[in-house]
């Protein structure tokens, strides 16, 4: 899955090569964190705010994981990381289009690439429809969920299915890789981070630029209950960016797919701003 | 921490050696099984109970971990494979005394050694205390705590504390690494499987033996407040096998010592006749 050139610490190596070695901690015990990202012609979407929940992460468990050189972390040094290895790469090149990932554990910081999924471009035309509920799977204030450790085998357990995942007082968290928003009561609701949820960066940049279509973004506790009460419903993550929900556990939202598209535009805009 | 010496699918290789790639999935989603066991003298200890409960992990998760050959985890096969293991390395040998792991992700099985922990001697005749409670950490029949899974961290995390898990109901569940039992009652109690707990293989050998020291052995739900009530404590796991709690939450329990040493004969005794 992952494109032959990889960076390690800022050093351009091939995937190949790598060493379970170096990366037991993580194998071993999911202890370490990654983030994944839209590169679009050569430039990471949203590095610096990827880069702040990495360090985040491992602040929040700084004896169960081991850091890297805080350095390695520096948004400077890894676009320049980024940018040597889609060039060292005949397959990407400096405008390389695709997905970046970032893992850290046992002290290294690791980038890898990939190609955009092929049906990308028809998701966002079709959007997604969500049909099922994984109830209670995640608690109120479940700390862990609020990083993306590799530790993430519950929700890549339920990635084919993409169920809305509700804690256990019925209310939504999140899908097992994006964060959803609905049009309800006359506001773009996300469930609030102690839901549990992913600090999605997608999710942070449409809750800081504010009104979409004149609906306020807000987070909100969200029982399942009411979503058969909302008018819209799209999910976000950083790759996909807004992802349309035209069927919603059997409504149909016909406005879902523009709604999308408006926060497509406004996560698109603001990643040309923030450079 | 590994020893040099490993086993991939059944060939002896060096830890050194191994590449991340053949082992990607269980490293960036935690998409895969493990298991840990006793040595004695070459002799690996309830060998044929570890990889039922791996072959288990595996049929209950069919799409999310891709499983190896089934012949790569029969008995037969895994048991000569390690003892190749030991042979090769003269650091361990054939009469090795020590730690083996298997450890199952993207359709490869992974045999790697350690040595006991230097201080195991001293944790038999010592016990461990346990002071503190990591609160509703699990919820009750959560699926994923029943399966060892390399998506570990939540366990991880918590590991240098050793607190007492419990569930939304403040039931007791397990230790980070250990299942727990408690003398209460008149019987020798542990929390179910739907606690949820791990189906440890010392514990269900405990099950299955019956009375120690004219305790039935029995699994019952335990609530946290039940804790100040009983009269001994120890845990199990396969490589300490019954460690002593001569403090539990502040509370002095002289007999755990004892209890804990009856059960490890009970243990030894029964691994002897598993062979």
């Amino acid at each position: 899955m992952n494109l032959p050139t990889v960076c390690v610490d800022g050093v351009v190596q091939r995937w190949e090569d790598l060493r379970l070695q170096d990366f037991a901690q993580g194998f071993f015990f999911g202890a370490g964190f990654f983030t994944t990202f839209r590169i679009d012609a050569g430039r990471p979407l949203f590095l610096a705010r990827h880069l702040a929940r990495l360090r985040a992460s491992l602040a929040a468990f700084p004896t169960a994981v081991r850091a890297p050189e805080p350095a390695l972390l520096h948004e400077d040094a890894v676009r320049d990381s980024l940018r040597r290895g889609l060039e060292a790469d005949p397959l990407m090149g400096a405008r390389f289009t695709g997905v970046g990932k970032l893992a850290v554990s046992d002290g290294h910081v690791l980038c890898t690439f990939r190609p955009l999924a092929p049906d990308l471009e028809a998701l966002h035309r079709e959007g997604r429809t969500l049909d099922s509920v994984e109830a209670g799977a995640y608690r109120r204030a479940e700390r862990t969920v609020n990083h993306k450790g590799l530790a993430w085998f519950r929700q890549h357990a339920l990635l084919p299915r993409l169920p809305v995942i509700t804690n256990e007082a019925d209310e939504v968290c999140e899908l097992p890789t994006a964060n959803l928003f609905v049009q309800f009561d006359g506001a773009l609701v996300t469930p609030p981070l102690a839901a549990p949820c992913l600090p999605g960066i997608a999710r942070a940049v449409l809750l800081e630029v504010g009104p979409l279509e004149g609906l306020p973004v807000v987070e909100r506790a969200l029982p399942l209950a009411d979503l058969s009460r909302v008018q819209a419903c799209f999910f976000s993550n950083a790759v996909a960016l807004a992802v349309g929900v035209p069927h919603l556990l059997g409504r149909a939202l016909p406005d879902s797919l523009r709604l999308a598209e408006r926060a497509r535009a406004v996560l698109e805009a603001r990643a040309l701003h923030e450079g």
